[in-house]
């Protein structure tokens, strides 16, 4: 590898953190404190992993910085406000996120709502201002981020979650709920970072699909692994709970032992989708690693 | 009026109904119930007063026959995720809604938060599908459509209104909440009739804007005198509510007549903004004048 990943990583995460706070409503008419949880909930936290992909993605071709920078916002707002929304009582009841209180915790239950709904409107507001791209190619941007995140990407993954607690699933089952309900963004942040690049070529689009796919499940698997090994204080969110809710989890369809294994062979094939692609495919490489190294 | 306005409003309200099915989600893998729901709250409801005001405006260019489908599914889409969310018991609590349950009471409040969420993204997913318009004009279609419904738009009045259910406010200030609460929505389903003509000039633009704006106050202040006036029983929904929860309306600040005779003369100018258009603005006339006349 010749780039240096972990300087690269955190250049990058100070990046997204700037593309995050970029786009925010800074200007209130009366709205003040949806304005303040939209970036209570968005500025300051989390890995910014889909950020990261994108801007990983977008190595391999030549970026416009706006078009990047739009894309990584875009794809963190719709992440964080499925955070949001799941984390409400009437789903995940979670009261800790991210090293601090969820947003009904710190607000209330209605603001919560409007703000997970303003985030997701904000991510396709942003994707929506022109760039130095083709207009089609906006378009098309906007096309795959409305796909993967509805009813048939990650809110749709989420309506199968939320059909099968207490039941169990096959193997098959929960990968297919997990391509939706994380799988799709995280795919979708790998397209829009390739979208970024004015020269991208359907070839490419392709080889980075299928390390996006492969690394989505990686990441899934690993989360779970995760979820059985940790506590509260090193994760920063409430553990176990999958396990409390009788969720199924490849842990426990798996074994932990053989579902690391598994995580670490997909992360390898994500690997190779891109690899003849060379130096320039050095930042998804090592964020293929990033993801099984992980320990939060 | 050259236009025989009771039966363009009745096939324009049944081509409303086929633009908001024909983008439905039709296959499910695992996501039945969150499609059965979106289904539920989208179909066989409501005026459809939004895409009828897309479809009027439209009449002022050559329009893309689905250009302007997917601009009335997509604006009704957000009404209709709006309206879900609005229902919910953190938000106005209501259990009836369009004559029969709200999304919640039929399903549960997990369902119904994710129909909403859902039902968002699917209007940009529409409104992001290739038709025949130029794609800068398609890009500016979702911006308008984002810039609505966000948090400087629908999103921001439904923010200020939360900060003020208990308080009075001024008429300036109920103006401002109910323009950005109500008024960017149905200013945006004008502007996406518009902007289904590839032909549209910005003076046309500027024109069903002023239309639209004027409209949308004299839509909001029929509302309060409807609200203060009716039962439950012809409304379709459970009346009264906006004076239980003691939230400011027009009929409090200017009494009951006076804010009829003040949405007549809003409706009068929105009427006069659009006049010189002659007869291809008939649709519009008429539904200034739907607006008035209408009692539910």
């Amino acid at each position: 590898m010749t780039i240096d990943f972990p300087a690269w990583l955190q250049a990058t995460q100070a990046q997204a953190e700037a593309a995050v706070e970029r786009y925010l409503p800074t200007e209130s008419t009366g709205q003040e404190t949806l304005h303040e949880a939209m970036s209570y909930v968005s500025v300051g936290g989390g890995k910014r992993f889909r950020p990261l992909l994108a801007a990983a993605a977008a190595r391999l071709g030549a970026a416009d910085a706006d078009a990047l920078s739009a894309a990584m916002a875009a794809i963190e707002y719709v992440h964080v406000y499925s955070l949001v929304h799941d984390d409400m009582p009437e789903m995940d009841n979670d009261s800790m996120r991210r090293g601090k209180p969820t947003c009904h915790i710190q607000y209330d239950q209605s603001t919560a709502l409007l703000v997970g709904d303003a985030l997701q409107t904000l991510a396709f507001d942003v994707l929506s201002r022109p760039v130095n791209l083709p207009a089609m190619q906006q378009l098309k941007r906007v096309q795959v981020l409305a796909r993967a995140s509805g009813s048939l990407g990650m809110a749709g993954g989420q309506g199968i979650d939320l059909a099968n607690v207490g039941k169990d699933l096959t193997l098959e089952q929960l990968q297919h709920m997990h391509s939706l309900k994380t799988g799709a963004l995280i795919r979708a942040a790998v397209a829009l970072g390739g979208l970024s690049c004015a020269d991208v070529s359907e070839t490419l689009l392709n080889a980075l699909d299928v390390y996006a796919d492969k690394l989505g499940l990686a990441f899934q698997v690993i989360d779970d692994v995760l979820d059985c090994e940790q506590d509260s204080a090193t994760l920063g969110k409430t553990a176990g709970k999958d396990e409390e809710a009788n969720k199924p989890t490849y842990v426990k369809l798996l074994g932990l032992e053989p579902a690391r294994a598994q995580a670490i062979a997909l992360a390898q094939e994500a690997k190779a989708a891109v690899a003849s692609y060379g130096e320039a495919a050095d930042a998804l490489l090592g964020l293929a690693d990033y993801v099984i190294q992980r320990n939060h």
